[in-house]
């Protein structure tokens, strides 16, 4: 017997919400390429979406089809609650084939249970949804009309579950567990890889209780003159004295994901760049006030600019976005943001990252927080102390 | 002055070939969303690609154009040796939104350059080209004939330059390092998790010489039962005695990877088991043994299966892949393929990872070997010694 993540039930509700979904959208048939999707709606958990993967509901039919590549159909057995007949495998020849596309023995599985025509969801815009699927999706199903069904999923997904909202909380004890790790092993001196391999290496072990698995994005891990670029890569170049340093990295407790931002000042942070991490944390303090139930996701956002404003800084990219299950290469969710126009009313089971950071010209700061939406305010994801940290 | 990871000179050689094969082809432009295509022609190195990313190459333009998020441009400026002009953002305000999508501002710094019309490439089935960015394309640039470039640059990275070669050894230490990491840590009792945040940590740290990056995939490691499953994820339950695991890990170095599979038995393996590793082993040596610049990819094939097959074994998946350049979420380069029907000659400087495993019904192993063709045979890129590892 699998162990699934969560109870049978719930996988259930997670279905009927996107049949009723589905349904209001005149939907027959499915097909998820977002292995976030797949993962939400059948529980599969292995590394196997490099090769084309495609979970398929259909309103007729009890049960999602798992359909991927031959070696992967074990991992299906071993980690869904889908019965045998529900897992379907096409053979490893298929597989980067110059002659030949998955998509095709897809296609026939589809036709043989009735699924081949009809209005068909698929997802556009999903990572791993490339043109060549859709090309030979169109192709190969003739009778068929596709209609762009990218983010059903991820909306029904928005509100998280109390399951989902405990992995969540345990993905916060792992970051900030991660994040005093990087605190403590950073120093003038010591290789920037070094302090990445401390990050990794309590990532993964998460804690006595809860161990971690990978994040979808690796440390962003910015020094010295990189603090200006938000999504650098670390090297294995000793830190120098009297420069930031920005780290942001999540936790990843079964996919679901906390993510955190801070910043490490390696010595005394000259006054100039003091006032700047003091605008930061004032900002994210009265937006984390403010945040409660019935809000507008724009209207977060505004009360940050308000208060940034007041310092004469301004952030160009959106405050903050919708987190939970992610799989590389984003743990954003992709529906909500906190952003102007965006008219997302927060809900009790909503979670957000709070990306309250500056890139300006010469330098950058990030001092961030993630958190649940409750029944009346909010619940923050960690603990770390909402400072800049200032090391020597 | 940005780092570059290789000699101006050598960006220069990687472009022409690709503009040769342009020609060949008859594109008069090529759009690039391969991560390690855009890499590998213009060095831009930051995790931007979960966000439309592209590099534009024009046949009568000196330089490609890198356009990107606006946040990552300063990325490209840190990354890349572009002059400023070839570095385009498109606004903050078309991430993930449902009203507007960044093939739009796109698309209009092609027209303003005139690259909107003639024959254009694009990666039909590369993993972030989604099937929403082509019908943006081909809705924003009416003027344009699209035509599949699907690895045309991936087979200009087939054969790897001397420096690539010393990229991908480094990693083969790292990786060396990293599975013996895993081999002290693992024992019964210790938690499967605690095991892979050493491997993490080997991984990034790497040498003194060297340090690592991320690797396009986690770990797969499969303990128990789970080693039937090729690409499993850890849990945090303690390893089991008398049980096999298998580990399957990559080194990577600035982005080249060499990856390496082990399997442990945490005791004495039993009289079959040992008999099945034998058979691995003794096909992995053979076929190591043959590998000469000449042959064809196929023909490599073959030696293992006729090994494999006097000892009464047959694999389905194919034998293994071309390796070296890498971003999540495949360190395989998806050209070429040993297994029948792929009529690739190897040639020398060509790196491929010999995935020498067997996954059976009730159990599996995976003893395998990344290589370099030479000019008079092969240079295996990691140490470990090819054999079944007992540990109690």
């Amino acid at each position: 017997m699998p162990a699934l993540y969560f109870a049978k039930a719930e996988y259930k509700a997670r279905l009927g919400a996107t049949k009723l979904e589905m349904q209001r959208l005149g939907l027959d048939t499915l097909i998820l390429s977002d292995p976030a999707n797949i993962f939400y709606l059948t529980g599969f958990d292995a590394w196997a979406f490099y090769a084309p993967l495609f979970v398929v509901v259909s309103c007729n039919e009890d049960e999602p089809i798992w359909i991927g590549r031959f070696m992967d159909a074990v991992s299906a057995r071993d980690t869904t609650y889908l019965l045998e007949q529900n897992i379907r495998a096409y053979p490893d020849s298929f597989v980067q084939s110059s002659t030949s596309h998955p998509v095709q023995p897809t296609s026939e599985i589809l036709r043989e249970r009735s699924l081949d025509k009809g209005n068909i969801g698929v997802e556009m815009g999903a990572y791993y949804y490339t043109a060549r699927i859709h090309a030979e999706f169109v192709n190969h199903l003739p009778n068929a009309r596709f209609q762009d069904a990218e983010l059903l999923v991820n909306r029904v997904r928005l509100v998280k579950s109390a399951a989902e909202q405990a992995y969540m909380r345990q993905a916060g004890h792992i970051v900030d567990a991660a994040m005093a790790a990087a605190v403590e092993r950073c120093a003038p001196g010591v290789r920037e890889c070094d302090v990445v391999a401390e990050i990794y290496k309590a990532q993964i072990s998460g804690s006595l209780e809860a161990g971690g698995v990978y994040t979808t994005s690796p440390p962003h891990f910015c020094a010295g003159e990189r603090v200006r670029t938000p999504h650098g890569l670390w090297t294995d170049q000793p830190l120098i004295k009297n420069r930031p340093l920005n780290i942001e990295i999540a936790g990843s407790r079964l996919h679901y994901h906390c993510p955190i931002s801070r910043t490490v000042f390696l010595g005394t942070p000259p006054d100039s760049y003091r006032r700047l991490a003091e605008a930061v944390v004032e900002g994210l303090n009265t937006t984390m006030d403010s945040i409660r139930p019935g809000m507008a996701a724009e209207g977060v956002e505004l009360v940050w600019r308000r208060s940034i404003a007041k310092h004469g800084f301004e952030k160009e990219a959106r405050l903050g976005y919708s987190i939970g299950l992610g799989f590389p290469p984003t743990w954003g969710e992709r529906t909500a943001s906190l952003r102007p126009g965006d008219k997302t009313v927060l809900q009790p089971g909503m979670a957000f990252h709070c990306m309250s950071g500056l890139w300006l010209e010469d330098t950058g700061i990030a001092i961030t927080q993630s958190f649940l939406v409750t029944d009346d305010g909010n619940e923050p994801l960690t603990q770390f102390e909402r400072q800049l940290i200032a090391k020597s």
